[in-house]
């Protein structure tokens, strides 16, 4: 199941950028699971990784490159997240990487690998290997590489995801692509968000770093299907560095808006593509003291089985918001400063269900595909904007039939 | 749905304690929906209320009421938690306790109100007071009089929960009488769990609150069906002091025992019966650096609904657990020293997976109803144990069906 329908878009070629793709048998018979990113020589690469703990042995090794620098292929697989492998698992992202390394003839450390799927299953680095030069026989730029790429990449999803945004930066047009996979942040098992955005501006890699870590923080990392966040999260960001270059306020600023366009954009693609989605849900709280609180107030109601249940059943359960709003952890929390809204309807006020508010007008919301709530606080300045889908019948089944 | 068969046990008299109930037609037509509890002149009685800071309106007046002192009933009702109500839902539950006060010849604040329920909607004040007759005249001690109780608190329950105990003070018994309802901490919507305990021990105020909320803190504080704090939870302690005096370290630590025990009992049965529950979960997590580290991580994976539909499908989906305690909120988490055993079958040992483990193992514990999950931290001496259900395709019915 997936909200509303979706088009990939046509996305124009980034100067340098060239994609290929394989079947290496990885996943299921017949489908893409292996996808080469080439970056040109002065390419700058910047990345952030998920923060569990337990995180998979190819985001060790990604990282350890990226700060060696000179990055210049990026080599994912789907269908195995070489996740709690231990050493072994660190060998064989190694192994992947020399391999891809000796038929370019770059180093080793100028290639990141990326796995997503099944966590605890040993890399089947011998198929992976030998489907390298299939991929880099079809590397290319062209609208149909992207659209492969981002196949290429996907794991329960039921579509790809991509996005395209320009900007002008002195007159001069600036491109940056992106494809994302994830049907959630959020799903250990299938070890789950991989998104690779690439533009063609020049910028500098400590600019590169800021850029991309402000601009997750206001999409991917403000997106929740089911609370749980995988081993294997990266989002990379590369500049080919061939059109303008970023930097000084006014261009940082132009360039910042495209990006945060683009970031959002494939986060709520991932949403609308959750497991057993049925509704795109964005919860919006404002009046908090600071940002912190206004994401943990946003957390705690997209993170409630019994609102996402109600989202499900196009059930306007305004006492289940209520209820989930007062669980928050929010200090010295007065109740009667808290207005919530449902779309256009106002459902509660000084902490107390509005007089004039009727079932039938909180219902003809909830039966849309897409529902605003939005929080008031009444105690400060601070936002957060937060987006979810809900819980259904089909996410349960999607997870628990995974493996069987 | 629920795990297991459970007997409602054959309780003793407490003497001072009477339990009546009647049928007020505020849940549906011929159930049970009201409940009184007598207690006695000299009884002292403590307790611990829900922390969302939406509390609803008979928790309010509850804790004012328990202040005051001197309580002699509480009225408890379904089918309606009066929260959310605001000004309107004060003045019910007080006219309510009023009512109650008149009938008995008692001041109105030795009355306690509790409800469980709709959110939002308006107690129907006229029907639970005509209702108060009945009950009254059915007052009793007995065995049948428990169980009626136990039956006339619940919601969606499936089964009425009860259990009893008994300790040794200086060679005289001390009985302890409890029932539950609630099939979660954890349904706003049905505003949820609450819990009456009564003791024939005399007890000084003081240490009787004492004993309650250690005993909720490693009970009901310790269960988590879907991780949603009701408005209205409620357990309460009562000691008509009838019996033995429990003071002085000794009978102190005998009467705990006791508590804990039955305390522990009632929140095991409310899982058990967890909305759509077809698994019982301990899981008990070692080698924390505190109590509050332990209760975290458990919690974390508790709450993942990775976890609780892999639980659900019987499917040994180790990396799942792997990944909920990789991103529980644990400083400086060296995940190498991390051990996780699945009842006696170990998954992982420094935080991969344990060679000799196979997937036949794993999954003839996962097949079984009730399931050990051990999870040691290896960085300290604290620990915690909390009860869950898993997640299924009834829980997602139970919640989007309920209120259509």
């Amino acid at each position: 199941m997936a909200v509303g329908e979706a088009i990939f878009p046509q996305m124009p070629a980034i100067a340098g950028i060239r994609l290929g793709t394989a079947q290496a048998g990885i996943k299921k018979a017949g489908r893409r699971d292996v996808l080469i990113i080439e970056v040109p020589e002065q390419a700058r690469v910047a990345g952030v990784f998920t923060r569990n703990a337990f995180c998979a042995a190819p985001v060790h090794v990604a990282k350890r490159h990226l700060q060696h620098g000179a990055s210049r292929y990026l080599l994912v697989n789907t269908g195995n997240a070489n996740a709690g492998t231990g050493m072994q698992g660190m060998q064989d992202a190694q192994a992947c990487c020399d391999a891809l390394a000796a038929l370019t003839h770059v180093a080793s450390q100028s290639v990141l690998p990326f796995s997503t799927g099944v966590i605890g299953e040993r890399l089947p680095v011998e198929r992976l290997c030998n489907s390298l030069s299939e991929a880099l026989t079809n590397l290319g730029d062209s609208a149909v590489a992207w659209e492969l790429a981002g196949q290429a990449i996907l794991t329960t999803d039921t579509r790809p995801k991509g996005a395209t945004a320009t900007c002008n930066v002195n007159g001069q047009m600036v491109t940056i692509n992106g494809i994302a996979k994830g049907s959630g942040m959020i799903k250990p098992n299938m070890a789950t968000m991989l998104a690779f955005v690439a533009t063609d501006a020049e910028i500098e890699t400590a600019l590169l770093e800021r850029l991309l870590r402000d601009s997750v923080d206001r999409s991917f990392n403000c997106i929740t299907v089911d609370s749980d966040t995988s081993t294997n999260d990266a989002c990379m960001l590369i500049a080919t560095g061939e059109g303008p270059r970023i930097a000084g306020e006014e261009s940082i600023a132009v360039f910042r808006d495209a990006l945060d366009r683009l970031t959002r954009e494939l986060a709520q693609a991932i949403i609308r593509d959750g497991e057993g989605a049925t509704k795109f849900v964005t919860l919006d709280v404002q009046g908090a003291r600071s940002r912190d609180e206004a994401l943990n107030v946003a957390f705690t109601v997209a993170h409630s089985p019994l609102v996402k249940t109600a989202l499900y059943a196009s059930d306007a359960n305004w006492g289940r918001i209520l209820a989930a709003v007062g669980r928050a952890p929010v200090e010295d929390f007065d109740v009667e400063r808290v207005t919530i809204d449902l779309g256009e309807v106002r459902l509660v006020e000084a902490g107390e269900r509005v007089p004039g508010y009727t079932e039938k007008a909180g219902s003809a919301v909830m039966t849309r595909d897409e529902i605003d709530i939005r929080i008031h606080l009444g105690r400060g300045e601070a936002s957060a904007t937060v987006w979810t889908s809900d819980l259904s019948h089909d996410y349960v089944s999607i997870n628990a039939d995974y493996r069987s």
